[in-house]
C-alpha cells in the first residue's frame, strides 16, 4: 500500500515536471536502486528540464536557483527554495503575467501614474502620489496563481503545470479601496462588482476583450483591498504589477489586477474573455462559460516543504517536518501531518508570528521516520473548520488544487 | 522658536552626516533660499560624502543606492530607503561587524558547522544539520547596532556616527536556545550568564581577549533566544553571521552573536574586552569598566521616515507621515506625532500586522502642512507604559539613542 502511494505521488510528479522530476519526488524501490548506482548521494539533485530556460529581462533579478522558469511570463518557485521566514523574499516569489508586462518606463515615475475611478458618486482621476497623500495600510497575503497545483491533475489540462511554487507570502501597503470609495462619495447604487482593469499594451489588430486583462469580483471583496504601491517594504517591481495593482486578498492572483489603470464598480461583469470565458470552474471536457463558477476566494490549503527529496537526503532519525497552510479568505486553526499517506495523522505546531488571516502560518513536526520509504502529507483546517479537500477539484482547466494527497511528499530514507 | 529648532535639527545632521547631509536635512530660510538657486526641486537629493565608498565584497549584493557605506564593517540603510512593508528586505539591511567575517567557506556546508554547549548539565557539540533536526521556531524582531542613532550626539564619540539607519526589522528562524538547555539536561548550577562566542578568525599575536567577539547577557535573555540559521527565510547570509547565529530578542545586535561557535552559560561575564570595557554605559568623558551598566536590552524608540526631504519635494497640503516604533522587550501600545517638534502631539495609527513584542510597528498619520518650516517628530510608549526619551542618554560610547527630538526630520514645505 505504501508502496503503491509512492508510486502514485511520483507519477503525478512525473506528469508535473517531466522524466527528470522522477528523481526528485522518490521513486518506486527498483527505479530508485538504479539511481542511486547513477548517482552518488552528495550530487545535486537533479534539475528540471525546464531550468534550461533563462530568467526573462524584467525578472533578471530573482534568484536564479530558486525558480523554475516555464516560459517568460511564468516562473515558479521551487519547492526546496521555501524557506521558514513566513514572508517570502522577492527575489523568490513566482512571476505571473497574463499579458507580457508594461515597459521599464512606466516605473521611472511611480507616483506619476494614474488611476480612474468609475462607477462611485464623484468618479475621479487620480495620482499615485495623490493616493500616498490619502492614507496606508500594510497588509500580509497568501499571492497565489489560480492554477498552482495544476502539474499533478493527470490529464494535463492546457495551462502551465505549476506543483507548489506559484504561491508566495507577501506584504503589500497601499490605500485602502473603502478609504478611497469614500473619498469618491461612496459606491454607485447599481455596483454589484469591483473591476479592475490592467494598464498592458494590448497587441494591434485584435479584438480588446479577447487579451486585455480586466477582472471583476463580488464588491464585497473591496473590504480589504488595496491599491498598492509596496511589496515587501520596496516600490513593487514591474515584474508584481508596479507602480500600482490592486490587491484583492484571499483571493487567487489573477485578481490582483496589475498596472491597474481604471477601477470601476460595475454592475455587470468585465466583458472580457479573462473574466466571461477564461478562470471558470468547467466540467472536465468542457470549455469555460459564465454560467460556471469564477475563480475567485482560494480554499483551505497547505504542503510540506521539508524535508524534501530535491534539497538533501535523508537518513533514519527524527526530521522536522515543516511547510505552510492557508485559509484563502480565513486564518488557520490546525494543521495535521501523516508520515504514511494520511493513514494516520498529528497535529503539527504553528509557529512563527502570524501575520493575519490572510497570510500563510508555517507549521512544523519532529517526527521520527525509520529507514524505507514515506509519502509524507499535511491537511489544514482554517478558523471556521473547513478541513483542505483530499481530492483535487475536477475541472477542465486545472484550477485551485488544495488536494492534500496531491501534494504529497515522497521520501527514501536511508538506513 | 519653529525656526531655531529645525537649526538645531539641521546642525546635529550636519554633525552627523557630513556638510552635503545639512541639504537633505531640512535648512534654515536663507540657506535653503541658495541651495534651491543651485540645485533645481527635481535633482536628486545630494548624497552624502561617504556614498563614494563601495560595498565590501562579502555585502556586494546589497542595494547601493539604500546604503551609506561608512567603512567595510560598518554600512548603514539611508532613512529614506524604508519602506512600510514592516519586515526590512535584506538587500536593505545594515551590517555590523565587530571582526572581519570569517571567510565565505564557512557557508559552504551551512549543515556541517559545529557549535559546543557548555555550561549545562550534559555539554556536548552539535552540528547545524543536527540542531535542525531538533525543532523550529520563528521569530521577528528588531535588529539594532547599539550605537545607531550616534550620529546625534553633537560631541562626536568615536564609532560609526549611525543615523536611523544602523536598524532593520527582521525574521530570524532556528532552535530555541530553551529547547537545546532541555536536550542538554538543564542549566549548570552556577549558571548566571549566557555568553556567546564567535567564529571570527583572530589576529595573531594579540591577546584574544583583546580582539574577540564574545558577548555575556542575563541567562532569562534565553527566554526568546534562537540559533538561527534563517533569515528573512533564505540561509543566514554570511554578512549577517551565518551559517549560525545567536538571536537575543529585545536586545542590541553586538549581543546577537555571529558565527557563534561556543554557547556557554557561564557563573560570570566573559573576560573579553568587549564585554568587560566595550559596550558599557560610561559617564561622559569617561572610559568604559565592569562596574558601569552593559549595552544589552533596548529602549522604546521611534523614529519618522516619512515624508523624508532627501526622498522628496513637499508642497503645501496633506501627507502621510509615517514611521516605526519598537519598545526592545516589549510591544508598542501607541505612538504619537508632532508637526510642531513636540508642542503638540496627535495619536498616530500603528498599521501592518503586528509581527510580537520584538517586532517594531509602523505607524501612520495623515497630516495638513502649511508652506513653511516644519519639524516633524514621534513620540512612542510600550505595552507597560514606558514613554519614548525626550533627550539621548548622556554616555561616552554614544550608545543607545532613542531621543525622539535627536529624531526630529526637519523639512520645509513649498507653497
Amino acid at each position: 500500500m505504501r508502496s503503491s502511494l509512492i508510486e502514485s505521488a511520483a507519477r503525478r510528479r512525473l506528469l508535473a515536471g517531466g522524466a527528470s522530476a522522477l528523481a526528485a519526488a522518490g521513486l518506486g524501490r527498483a527505479a530508485l536502486a538504479a539511481e542511486q548506482k547513477a548517482a552518488p548521494a552528495a550530487a545535486a539533485p537533479p534539475a528540471p528540464a525546464s531550468a534550461a530556460k533563462p530568467l526573462p529581462a524584467y525578472a533578471a533579478w530573482k534568484q536564479p536557483d530558486a525558480m523554475i522558469v516555464h516560459s517568460a511570463n511564468t516562473i515558479e518557485t521551487r519547492r526546496e527554495a521555501f524557506g521558514s521566514g513566513v514572508v517570502t523574499p522577492l527575489r523568490q516569489l513566482y512571476v505571473r503575467n497574463n499579458l507580457p508586462p508594461p515597459d521599464e518606463s512606466i516605473v521611472a515615475d511611480r507616483d506619476a501614474w494614474v488611476i480612474e475611478i468609475a462607477g462611485v458618486a464623484k468618479p475621479m482621476s487620480l495620482s499615485v502620489g495623490q493616493l500616498k497623500s490619502m492614507g496606508l495600510q500594510t497588509l500580509a497575503m497568501v499571492l497565489q496563481c489560480s492554477g498552482n497545483g495544476r502539474g499533478y491533475f493527470p490529464n494535463k489540462p492546457s495551462g502551465t503545470p505549476w506543483q507548489v511554487g506559484a504561491a508566495g507570502c507577501v506584504i503589500w501597503s497601499g490605500l485602502p479601496v473603502s478609504v478611497l470609495v469614500e473619498h469618491c462619495g461612496g459606491l454607485s447604487a447599481a455596483a454589484v462588482y469591483m473591476t479592475g482593469t490592467g494598464g498592458e499594451k494590448l497587441p494591434d489588430g485584435l479584438d480588446p476583450n479577447m487579451v486585455m486583462v480586466e477582472r471583476s469580483v463580488p464588491k464585497e471583496a473591496m473590504r480589504d483591498a488595496l491599491l498598492a504601491w509596496e511589496l515587501n517594504g520596496e516600490p513593487i517591481p514591474l515584474a508584481h504589477g508596479g507602480p500600482l495593482r490592486l490587491i484583492v486578498p484571499g483571493y487567487t492572483g489573477v485578481n490582483s489586477v496589475k498596472y491597474i489603470k481604471r477601477l470601476a464598480f460595475t454592475e455587470k461583469e468585465s466583458p472580457a474573455a479573462i473574466q466571461q470565458t477564461g478562470y471558470r470552474l468547467a466540467p472536465p471536457g468542457q470549455k469555460g462559460d459564465p454560467t460556471q463558477p469564477s475563480v475567485w476566494a482560494m480554499g483551505v490549503k497547505s504542503w510540506i516543504n521539508t524535508p524534501n527529496p530535491a534539497a538533501s537526503t535523508l537518513k533514519a532519525g527524527r526530521v522536522v517536518v515543516q511547510g505552510v497552510a492557508f485559509g484563502g479568505t480565513n486564518g488557520i486553526k490546525q494543521v495535521e501531518v501523516s508520515t504514511d499517506g494520511g493513514k494516520n495523522w498529528r497535529k503539527a505546531e504553528l509557529v512563527g508570528p502570524d501575520l493575519g488571516r490572510y497570510a500563510w502560518r508555517q507549521f512544523a513536526l519532529p517526527v521520527e521516520l525509520a529507514a524505507g520509504e514515506h509519502l509524507l502529507v499535511s491537511r489544514a483546517t482554517d478558523t471556521e473548520g473547513r478541513v483542505q479537500d483530499e481530492e483535487r477539484p475536477q475541472n477542465s482547466g486545472g484550477y485551485i488544487n488544495s488536494s492534500w494527497r496531491d501534494h504529497g511528499v515522497a521520501v527514501v530514507v536511508q538506513a
